[in-house]
């Protein structure tokens, strides 16, 4: 770790005590079953202060004993693991056209997957927002009602999202400055847990460095496909999120100031060459309709170019170019080890990443050096709602206890 | 803290100790005069294992006791404060036609500053880096011939530097897969302290994190014009390296693939609009000869600039439009909270940074949120070797401590 910190090794002692909790919990996560003299010699922390952060990490039913060690040195010791069940940290990932939720227990195991029908851009202003929150407020029926005590909810949305949660402008929604965060805790009647609304790429990407296809790559990018194109960045193990949170915003990229024109204005820009409705024009012309539902485009798209079509394979092959162009930029500015191409680049990967991979390896400055690693996606669609549930666990192993009951 | 980090809370105990060795280090250094009951009351760590700590930091000669403190309730106790003076802490930093020498004790007091001419391109193969290391070997002389003790020796190289210290590729030098870590470990006769060579723009980073005009922003990226163009990148108050530490290289960033022809090969490269070959080619025409100092052309592009030359004006305007552009790049991707322009592009910001602005904020995302801010950077010249010497002091605050003697 040679990077400076923000070295605020705070004097308030009940930060100390968060710190200490965290250490302790996430310890007996790597280490169960342990006990609290095991903790107190790994940890360094004395074993009078390590009884009473066990003692409350107890009380909060985060840990739980299993039994006594008999075949031990010294005293028998009652030893320690993650109680599992009783939490339930949970997720939702808001698209242009549906809304998926995802639900973990303290393990990381799925307690509930559900994905609902979303009217997005067609909805009367305040509809959309209003959906997700009551969708929200059912997962956590449904999960209170299993007695799980729910850990942490962690809203995906496509756009520029605040540190408050405020989702400052996500076009693809016909968002503008739409404080997420309080309509959800209005309907949440103002929960003890953490509600947190995210980008959607930076949750993706925290899904698959916790349990993507290259978890655990510390340096890791994912790019993420839809009507926009976002970048999650994983830089050394941590999100790049960004003075406003707003890091990775790699749609209007420009690639071409003589290229198409984008949305924004602008010309060339990513999105403008590899976003789903530059890709539908350029493959299946015919899609005059403002369209809905992406789905079924996918499908006629990825049907077309596997019985050989010339033309949307040639269409194809120039968005993965494109994507390529992208990744050698996130290759020189960041230097990721891997990129990973998930959304609805995954499904159409295939015809994507040949071109990427060749577009990005002949861009790499140093021809002696590995060009960046680019692989596909093996997670299930709406990976940031499982995100989401995952940042809820970080969030817990980084010193958000929930209060004890 | 919201992201997640590799937690290798590693249970090898020699790691436990050396970083409870920085946490105690930290704390005095931020608390000053403090004692060791006031240490183990803020950090959790017992007593004893704090007294052992401090015994190690006191025969380190990192810490030492100023006396007891009388008006306070119990027993007097033995104050601790930074022992400054006995260590050095070194970084040079090689440009195209110098190399700048600074050292600095454990508060950041400067020892020494020193400037040479250095060959660059122009040398024999084999002779620059030998004029690297014997620089180091002399200031390293003199610094313990004054009785320091050096803590660590930083090298900041214009190119692409791998974790090991190898310089992959510095085409301004005229480098490629040279090991100057190698060549400075042989002159300095493999010492026990730490030698690290790094990229020049991401000390400069540092060097800015720590004492610069914006010191302590955590989302800070430092933009240094020279021959090339580099970026160091601190995000959340860490120096973003990537993979292989290749990350901030916006030199090749293609603006405009219609641009002019770059050194790469490929076309409108920042690098291409704003390096100094470009800025003295668009400003003075006359210098067909190839340069190897670029101080004095500076100081002509100055003067002619400051006597309201239009054409001189307008050129640089075009550089300060690009370097927009290229900060609009970063603002998307990483969204710094400002950036900082050092290097040429420094005595050069009168006249590049109001185009700068206005081409980052026209290109901004979201009309209603502040763009970027763009400051010019406050820190003398070869402010990369003052950030090789706090990078050892960081690395000191991170764990990484001189043995005891």
């Amino acid at each position: 770790m040679i990077g400076t910190r923000r070295t605020t090794q705070s004097a308030d002692l009940t930060d100390v005590r968060m710190t200490n909790l965290a250490v302790v919990l996430r310890h007996v996560r790597t280490h169960a079953p342990c006990s609290r003299a095991d903790i107190a010699a790994s940890t360094g922390l004395n074993k009078a202060t390590v009884s009473s952060l066990v003692s409350d990490l107890l009380e909060r039913h985060l840990l739980r004993e299993t039994g006594m060690a008999e075949n031990r040195i010294g005293r028998p010791a009652a030893m320690l693991t993650l109680q599992g069940r009783p939490y339930a940290a949970v997720g939702l990932e808001i698209a242009a056209d549906q809304v998926a939720a995802v639900a973990v227990d303290l393990t990381g195991e799925r307690l509930l997957s559900w994905r609902r029908a979303f009217p997005g851009l067609d909805a009367a202003p305040g509809r959309a927002e209003a959906a997700v929150a009551a969708l929200a407020g059912r997962v956590v029926t449904k999960l209170t009602g299993q007695g799980h005590r729910i850990l942490g909810l962690t809203v995906a949305a496509p756009g520029l999202v605040s540190a408050d949660g405020r989702v400052r402008f996500a076009p693809h929604l016909g968002w503008s400055d739409l404080d997420l965060r309080a309509a959800l805790l209005k309907t949440l009647r103002h929960p003890e847990y953490d509600v947190v609304v995210d980008n959607d790429a930076n949750l993706a990407a925290l899904a698959e460095y916790r349990s993507g296809v290259r978890a655990g790559t510390p340096d890791l990018v994912c790019l993420i496909g839809g009507v926009g194109v976002g970048a999650g960045i994983i830089a050394d193990g941590r999100l790049v999120r960004g003075a406003r949170g707003f890091a990775g915003q790699i749609g209007h990229l420009q690639l071409d100031p003589a290229g198409p024109f984008c949305r924004c204005g602008r010309r060339g820009c990513l999105e403008a060459f590899a976003g789903l409705p530059a890709l539908v024009r350029a493959t299946l012309f015919d899609t005059d309709e403002p369209i809905t539902d992406y789905a079924p485009e996918i499908e006629r798209i990825i049907a077309l170019a596997g019985s050989g079509s010339p033309v949307v394979r040639a269409a194809l092959a120039e968005a993965g170019r494109r994507l390529g162009q992208a990744v050698s930029v996130l290759a020189d500015l960041v230097d990721p080890q891997v990129v990973v191409l998930g959304g609805a680049f995954a499904p159409l990967s295939a015809w994507l990443l040949p071109a990427a991979e060749a577009a990005a390896r002949s861009r790499a400055l140093t021809a002696g050096e590995t060009a960046v690693e680019i692989v596909v996606s093996t997670l299930e669609p709406g990976s940031a709602a499982a995100g989401g549930a995952a940042l809820a666990l970080d969030r817990l192993e980084n010193g958000h206890l929930p209060a004890s009951s």
